[in-house]
């Protein structure tokens, strides 16, 4: 039995009582919306010693960070690191995306060492380890899904709606085709003058993903990759797609996520949300970034920041992290930090300006140790206590004054105490 | 004749048509906009080698960089090259807050130095020197901020809408005053028993800055200093206060513009920024940040980008960076970078979705060259060339490709070029 099947049988799982202890909610309000599609809690009866979380409308904004070696830098060890590193700054899911190396060893390791929902996108392997295009059967896309289900992958992204129709609207983007695994989708569609696997076997994909309770999040292979392209027809195309493609995996009882943009001007992201939330009826909705410019190569975790918090406010629930590395390299260990932190900060906003219960205890505990001038209340609290300290450390004021303001602390000068 | 004097008697002065160049507008825009008090041009007719800028509606969003000595940190040598290197990451205009040192030889040697529009918070001069609160007198609240207008200052904090009506309202807050020169005028006041000087004489104040043509900027010395004081009666208050300020200061033919705060859920951001244009009829409105979350310590540049982002869209006109340090530390070089960028990113973002003429022609550019894998083009488009430059290096791929994808980029891979 899935989540999504207990739930319908009014069955609260195990998992959705760990998920509901995480919030500080009823068990019974997991299983409510896992029943309705508006959360997920995915956990692959396969992943031991996981510690399961609820995805979706009425618990805290999610953050996902994604890690996994290159073509041009494989080291498990590296990875291992980034992992660590992600869910000491407070990822709440990993993935891993590797695509070189031997990913199977890679993926095993890292899941084994992931008490967090750890998810893949399994065409990447189809595509690094084929010989060529040619020689990549259809089957090829869903045993790859069967074979990480296996392994105990807890989530996966799956470019369903990546389909034959919408290959004309494509032709007058200024980038093309962002997504990888849709970029390939698309070349192995071409190739084989055939529509995608993944699209016209789904119901196949279903009966996997609901063997081991892997929870599809239905990749968007034709987000926009620049601001040009926000919001277009093969967007909305896709977006639809993947709205019909929810229902059904609804109706078998299997778990779904919808991922989303990518690159949008401010003023495209609450319309955004808003389609979504209308093809996918609420269904969790997955967002990479966005980003609101084209142009912060080397700072777009700031640009995926300010994004991601208006799209958590609009209807996002999950924002998967951007790191400073984004268009340029393979994000090390403090890429990866840099990344989390800008997300949890925006999806923080996020939950206080929701109203999540609680969500702003945090800040006015925060305030409360800046008013009374309690530096190490102040440094615990910060969203990473580690650097707090490190700025702290360099800081060669007294024991209640930094080296900002020193005796002229606002706080000081209020209680006139400067003098 | 001030900015504002002449724009009124529809004369377009030098600094008009070169703020208007640096637009691409055409200068009776400018003219306009000065006239009406949506927009300032900051300067200061003994501001040698000053290039001025347009600052308020219907022109590009402005960021300003804070910098300056505090008791604990004092270098010239420190203060320039934050100065220079905020001016290279694209800063607008540069603020002085020293409190630190020669505060008049630190202020004309940046001066001096500075082509951007310069401001400063005279008040901290008085703070700073003061030997005893009860030391200080009414007069010194303006005698400094025409010292500093002999100086050439283009434009000053002044907290003119702190008042002892407002004292009250400061009971039930979580962190009280933070502003340094909100705090410092209520210990006077409270010490003094009397009003404060800059409202109480605020005629004298605009006489000194109409002899300068000193852009006020009116300060919010009773901003929030956390969520819990966001939006509250004392901000409110004073915020009205600045309003009526606001329109002496125009009928005196003195340019204003109003600040902001401070921090602020993000769902208070937009009611703010309709409450100041509706207090202060459109005057620019000058944010600090703002924060959307208090426990951003170490990142408030990016709670900062969130919250500036979202207020630039509804109406501020000029951000005010916040960096990493901020609430640690007195910022250094790297820290002012930061600081700067994620500022440009909020501003540049709002460009766009303001719909501000060309403003997404930069992305645009960015994102063919991406789409050609142009990476020389890509670095030079970049917000920060040089720290885009050095990842670039860092990654060592080919000479089309990058380490986080290799030859599975999806550009590549879109056009089967992968194998």
């Amino acid at each position: 039995m899935t989540q999504r099947q207990a739930a319908l049988a009014g069955k609260v799982t195990r998992a959705m009582q760990q998920a509901a202890r995480a919030e500080g909610l009823k068990p019974e309000i997991i299983r409510a919306g896992v029943g309705q599609g508006t959360l997920v809690v995915p956990a692959n009866k396969l992943h031991r010693h996981l510690k399961p979380i609820a995805i979706g409308r009425g618990v805290k904004v999610k953050v996902n960070a994604n890690i996994g070696t290159s073509p041009h830098d494989i080291s498990l060890e590296k990875e291992l690191a980034k992992q660590a590193a992600a869910l000491e700054a407070g990822a709440d899911t990993i993935m891993d995306l590797s695509t070189g190396g031997p990913l199977d060893l890679i993926r095993t390791n890292l899941l084994g060492d992931c008490p967090a929902p750890f998810g893949t996108v399994p065409i990447y392997q189809v595509m690094t380890e084929a010989r060529s295009l040619e020689a990549v059967k259809a089957d090829a896309f869903l045993d790859i899904v069967r074979h990480q289900g296996e392994q105990g992958v807890d989530f996966v992204t799956v470019h369903c709606g990546v389909t034959r129709a919408a290959l004309p609207l494509l032709k007058k983007r200024v980038t093309g085709v962002v997504s990888r695994g849709g970029a390939f989708t698309i070349a192995w569609m071409r190739r084989h003058r055939k529509e995608n696997p993944l699209f016209e076997y789904y119901d196949r994909l279903l009966d996997i993903a609901r063997e081991f309770d892997l929870t599809l999040s239905l990749g968007d292979g034709l987000r926009p990759g620049c601001l040009a392209d926000a919001t277009d027809r093969a967007q909305r195309h896709e977006l639809k797609i993947l709205g019909e493609l929810t229902h059904r995996a609804w109706a078998a009882g299997v778990q779904v996520m919808v991922e989303g943009p990518g690159h949008l001007p401010l003023t495209h992201i609450r319309r955004n949300m808003l389609l979504q939330q209308k093809y996918c009826r609420n269904a969790p909705f997955y967002v990479l970034g966005p980003l609101v410019t084209d142009v912060a190569s080397g700072y777009d975790h700031i640009a995926g920041a300010i994004g991601g918090a208006l799209a958590a406010v609009h209807g996002a629930s999950f924002l998967c992290y951007v790191t400073p590395a984004e268009h340029l390299k393979l994000p090390e260990v403090e890429d990866v930090v840099d990344g989390v932190i800008a997300s949890k900060i925006a999806a923080h906003a996020a939950d206080i300006a929701l109203g999540f219960p609680g969500a702003a205890d945090w800040d006015l505990k925060m305030s409360q140790a800046r008013r009374a001038l309690d530096w190490e209340t102040q440094i615990k609290l910060s969203v990473n206590p580690r650097k707090a300290r490190r700025f702290r450390e360099l800081s060669q004021a007294t024991a209640d004054q930094c080296t900002m303001c020193g005796r002229f602390c606002a706080m000081k000068v209020f209680d006139e105490k400067f003098e």
